[in-house]
Order: C-alpha cells, then sequence, then structure tokens
C-alpha cells in the first residue's frame, strides 16, 4: 500500500479558524460592542431576482415527468457552454462551445486540472495569493517558484529571466492584492509561457470587477494564448454563486504539449470523473448573461466596488500606502507603524472594533500587509472607514 | 513539462455512442416502429413533491438578504451530515457526523478518493462493474486485477486465496449484475482486507434496492470495516439525484494506513479542492429522508423494481438464465443461443425494437451477456418483456 506522501508536506492554514478565536475571544470580553467586518471573502447580496426565477422555473421543470432531467453532459448545458462562449466573444477572446467546460467552481477545477500533469514540474505562482494553488500543487508533487508581489513590482510580478516553467498561475485581478495586469504585462506573459513551453493557468474569478480599459477580462484576448494557457473562471464573485456552485473551465483545442491535445484530455477527464452540474444551476447559472441578469449582477458588482472605493479614498486621504480596489473587490493595505499583519490586526480589533484579514496569512511576502473587502454592508463599511483610519494614526 | 501518460492507456468507451449509433440507424430505416428502451441507466420519474418544496424554499431563502447562503461547509452542512447519519443508524451502521463527507455524487468522489494514494498500488475490481473505477485507477497509475463474477461463483467473486491486494472495489447490489453480497460474504472480504492491509472502497449507489433480509445496505454493519473500508454513496438512484448532484462518502476516523489517519487526509482533501455542494441541492437530500420524502422516493423505488421483477420473471418462464432484479434495478441475462452480447443487441433491435445494453460494456467478462433495467415505464417494459421473450427464441 503506497499513501500520497505529500499530504505530509502541507501545511495547514489556521488562517481563518485564527480570526475567528480571535474575534470570539474580543467579542467575550467586550459583549456590547458592534464589530464591523471587513474581512469577508465571501458575497453577502443574496441572489438577483432574474438568477432566482430561472431557478424557481427549472425546479418546476423536475417535477414533471415529461421535463425531469437526469444526468446532464458532463461537460456542461450546450445552453450554458453557448452563453459562456457569446460572453467571452464579447471581450474579443473567440472560442468554440466544446473548448468551454461548466464547473462546479473554480477550486474543484484547480483541483482537478493537475491530472493532466505528471509530477515533478516547475510552477512560478505569486506571492501572496489564492492558497489553493499551492496547497494542490503540492499535493501533486510539483515544485514551487514564488514570485514576490510587492511595492518594487507594482504587486504584479513579471516573467523570470530565466525559462524553466512548466506551469504558471497568475491570478487577475489578484485575491488578495486586489492589482491587475494590463494587455502589455499579459502579452508578455503569454510570450513568455510559449517561449519554455509552459502552460498558463489563468484564474479569472473576479473579471466582473474590472473597470478600467485597458484591462484584459480574459487570457484569450491576448494573441497566442489558445495555445499556451487554460483559464478557470466562476460565477461566484461575478453572480453571488458562492453557495450555487457554478462556474467553467477554457481548455483550447489548440493547447498542445509533449504530443497530447490538452483538450481532449481533459474532456476525458471530466467524463471519468464527473457527471456534471446540476440542471438548475445551469440555468441559473445561463440567467447571469440575460440582459436583466447581466443587469443585477452589475449592480451587485457597483456596491461591492463602491464599498472598496471607500476604504480605499479613507486610507489614501490618510496617506496610508494601498492598492487594489478599483478593478477588484479587495484593498491591500500596508500596516501603519511597521507592524507585523497579526499585531495590526489586533490593533484594529481592540482599538476600532473592525476585523480584516492579516496578509501574512496569503503567503510570506504578504507580512506587514493587510486584506480589506468591499463585500460588506454599504453603511457599516463607510463607518469602518473612519474607525480604520482613526486606528491607523494611534 | 511533465504530462500524466496513463491518459495514453486510458481505452475510450463507445459503449453508449454505439449504442445511440446503432438505434439512430434503426430509426432511420424504421420510422414507424415504436421503440422501447430497456438499457437505460438514468433515472425517469421526476423528482418527488418533498423534494420539489424543499428546492423551492431553500431557493427563497437564497432570495433574502438575511437568509442568503455563501459558501457552504466544505464536508457538508450539518443538518445533511446528521441526517445520513441517522439513515445509516437504522441499518446498525453507527458513525459520527465527521466521518460523513457530503459530495457532488459518487462519480466525482470514486475520483477524488484516489488522491490519497500513491501510483502503483495493486486494485482489485469486479468484471463485469462501473467503468469508471478502472478508468480511475489507469490514470492513477494503478495495477488492476479483474475478479470475474460468472454463473460459477454466482456472479459474486470471493477473496483470492493470496494477498497482495491494496484496494478493492466491491460494488453492492452490482451494476450492471444485480446481484449483492450477503452479511457472510461481506464479512469475509472485511476480513480479507484487514488481513493484508487493504482499504475496501465499498460502492453503496444501489442500498435502497436491497428489499431482502441479510443483504447490507453498509459495509460499516459489518464489525471491522470502521478500520478497513471507504463507503462511497449517492442519491441519484436512491431519490433521482441524478440531475441534482449529490452524494456522501464515508472515511471512518479509525481508518489509518502508513501511519497516517484516511479521515483526517480526506478531510484535508476536500479543504483544498471544493467548496461543498449547493444549499439548494443539500436541503433537496435532507428531504429525501423526512417521512413523506422517504415514502416517495421509497415509492419510485418499487416502481422501478417492479419493472424488473417483470422482466426477470418473464426471462425465468421462458428458461433463460439471468440474475438481478431483486434487489436491485438491473437483470443481467445470458445471451440465448450463443450469441455475443452486440450480436443479441443487433437481435433484439431488429425483431423485437427493444434496446438493451451490450454486456461487454462492461468488461470482457461480460462478453455474451446482456443488461436490461428496471427505469423505464412500466406499461412499455411489460410490453417490452413479452417481445424479448419472443425475440430470444427466434
Amino acid at each position: 500500500m503506497k499513501l500520497n506522501e505529500n499530504y505530509r508536506s502541507l501545511s495547514r492554514s489556521y488562517l481563518f479558524s485564527e480570526v475567528e478565536k480571535r474575534v470570539g475571544a474580543f467579542r467575550e470580553m467586550h459583549p456590547n460592542q458592534e464589530l464591523i467586518r471587513l474581512g469577508i471573502g465571501d458575497v453577502t447580496l443574496p441572489l438577483a431576482a432574474p438568477i432566482v426565477a430561472a431557478l424557481h422555473d427549472a425546479v418546476e421543470e423536475m417535477k414533471e415527468k415529461q421535463t425531469f432531467r437526469g444526468y446532464a453532459p458532463e461537460h456542461g448545458y450546450p445552453f450554458l457552454r453557448a452563453a459562456v462562449r457569446s460572453h467571452l466573444e464579447g471581450y474579443g477572446a473567440v472560442l468554440q462551445e466544446d473548448e468551454i467546460f461548466i464547473s462546479s467552481g473554480a477550486k474543484d477545477d484547480l483541483a482537478g486540472i493537475l491530472s493532466l500533469f505528471g509530477a515533478g514540474n516547475t510552477v512560478l505562482i505569486q506571492d501572496p495569493v489564492y492558497p489553493v494553488y499551492a496547497d494542490t500543487n503540492i499535493l501533486a508533487g510539483n515544485r514551487i517558484v514564488w514570485m514576490r508581489a510587492e511595492p518594487e513590482n507594482d504587486f504584479l510580478p513579471m516573467p523570470p529571466k530565466d525559462g524553466g516553467a512548466d506551469l504558471i498561475y497568475l491570478c487577475s485581478p489578484n485575491n488578495p492584492t486586489g492589482r491587475a495586469y494590463s494587455r502589455a504585462q499579459l502579452e508578455q506573459w503569454v510570450q513568455y509561457a510559449a517561449a519554455c513551453d509552459a502552460v498558463l493557468i489563468f484564474d479569472a474569478a473576479y473579471e466582473a470587477f474590472i473597470g478600467q480599459h485597458g484591462i484584459p477580462h480574459s487570457i484569450y484576448e491576448i494573441p497566442g494564448a489558445q495555445t499556451c494557457a487554460i483559464e478557470i473562471a466562476s460565477f461566484s464573485k461575478t453572480a453571488g454563486f458562492t453557495g450555487l456552485r457554478c462556474g467553467y473551465t477554457v481548455v483550447p483545442r489548440g493547447l498542445c504539449r509533449c504530443g497530447q491535445n490538452l483538450n481532449a484530455m481533459w474532456e476525458r477527464r471530466k467524463a471519468v470523473s464527473t457527471n456534471g452540474v446540476a440542471y438548475v444551476i445551469q440555468r441559473a447559472a445561463q440567467a447571469v448573461y440575460t440582459p436583466p441578469g447581466w443587469k443585477a449582477v452589475q449592480d451587485a458588482v457597483s456596491y461591492y466596488k463602491k464599498n472598496a472605493a471607500v476604504i480605499a479614498s479613507a486610507l489614501q486621504s490618510a496617506g496610508i500606502p494601498c492598492c487594489g480596489g478599483v478593478n477588484s473587490p479587495y484593498i491591500w493595505m500596508k500596516c501603519p507603524n511597521g507592524m507585523t499583519s497579526w499585531q495590526f490586526f489586533d490593533h484594529l480589533l481592540q482599538t476600532a472594533g473592525v476585523v480584516g484579514t492579516p496578509g501574512s496569512g496569503f503567503g510570506s511576502a504578504g507580512e506587514g500587509c493587510f486584506r480589506l473587502t468591499g463585500f460588506g454592508d454599504a453603511e457599516k463599511t463607510r463607518q469602518a472607514a473612519v474607525r480604520l483610519v482613526q486606528a491607523a494614526a494611534l
């Protein structure tokens, strides 16, 4: 019996449980003080009316023998693959329906995609970043090379001088820094990936938050990406689907490595390892792309972005270095007075009753930084921004 | 760049596409002849009313900010883990809630579970059987040892004389043979797995179809199973969830191998690779275990089993060897007159307008056999049973 010994190399992330522990202790000491949470990574607005209506309609179909749907196509219903294709085409990313695979969310496919690759690959990953890229690669037995995102590179690391990368993860707009790569920067990344025969894994989970021109929503807006990139996307943040579980992954037909076609491999992988996504959920996702659906989800995104702007503007007025909040729900700030991430967490909690997320939880380059998010309530976010600036000045 | 070269060893299954191709050709030649499908592996009755009501209620909760649910616990909502625990306890299988992990269906976890194990394990698999066990193990780089299910062993292979197995897959009641292991037989399997330090992977997808006493619904009815077995189960066939995607996997806390606790590893695996199952789907699954929900799903199971009994009884009256259909929706018959599986498929289609599934599609030991199912319409199944016996006599 052989076990996967890589599980032993996985360090347990105590980030959010430690946050909850400290918040619980504070509440016990100060039962009457109202806390404001600016650390939330989950959406808080309910599902939009057109999405709710689509869910109810689909549930009704499941009630009648004539309209009941059993096993779904493993790769997604054609109606949803077509809707995603058309959405991406709106950005200038022209793909075929059979290059788009409906998923139960980005996280599932971030783990599943590594089934295509052997163990022992060299993987470039941003630091700080969503911890799932590292954890899944540790389990797969790969070697991680970290790329520090810091003020010196504007939090947007560019390709290293040497080659040797097999896989490259880019999250843009980034969680947690909120920074997004420009078209020119992504062109450099695509050229680099092509030059060293690497595969670029582009996490587009926050694309709906992009407001500025010149920031690609999809990696396939970049010429050459169809032969070197996989895109992993999600309805979670775009449309508030964190509790519904739906996303999509693009593996172009032109993506070949080691004499194999990765689109055909992924098609096979999905057929072997899933029976698709629930019909009712796929109908809900389709409703996102209808005119009333798209308007409603854009309204929610605007609400979160306004919150992020309120926080960013308060920090900037106070002269506290920060980034993000423009094309992203996240604000990444430097902890004041040389505090570590956890020192500032405690300071902010104790003096202001505001909860954020220590940056060191997203990687060692995040030490001394702090993540705030726009996913809270608008009025409370305004109050918290005032308290935050006061606490930072203490 | 290293790819997973095991994809090259995967043989593409053309079973159901070949079935559709031949059915299509027949329809073109005989546009007016009504076909009856007895090859369906999917449920056909709609969702039961209590499940539909639970879905609508949960969708309504997602509409309001106060009751909206975002990210679900990765391992399942406590309300559903508790309901499954209680269901299993009713069979005498006593487990803790944190040993039960809610999944998006059995197929997802059959692929995921192999993440716990290294490559190069020796795996015992029944032949014929659900092809996913073999495909996932080929991709993981394991060595498969087939156990032939044939009349000589009553289609229920028992442990081999020699040890050396690392993983053992048992599907009981079996797809496609419909045969189920007795308590005494499963005791032998548990003893064998314990003796050679193997892990037994028990697929209980069809447990709801068991009607006879002495046939375990869960492997944990067998003493000792909690230290050697993983159980993978699904609401697909129990409650018609093939289009909703929900199941559960049990990894007991007492299951340790190579100095590691598999429950802790699986908990970690789920946290790294999924954000759980949709809230609305988990509420639907919970409704299965309410008194009206359970009555409704039992009624559907009875409907399918009556269909299976009609087919089995017609074959038996005609003296055609067959098994299954008692604790299962499947009937496994010997093709008459020495025909191969595909020869009988064509013969049955051409002479009777009845569609079944060639047994050879489930493994080489299935050659010369044929699978029929009770998932069709009752009246049509009765007509098909008559035609089937007539065709077999030709």
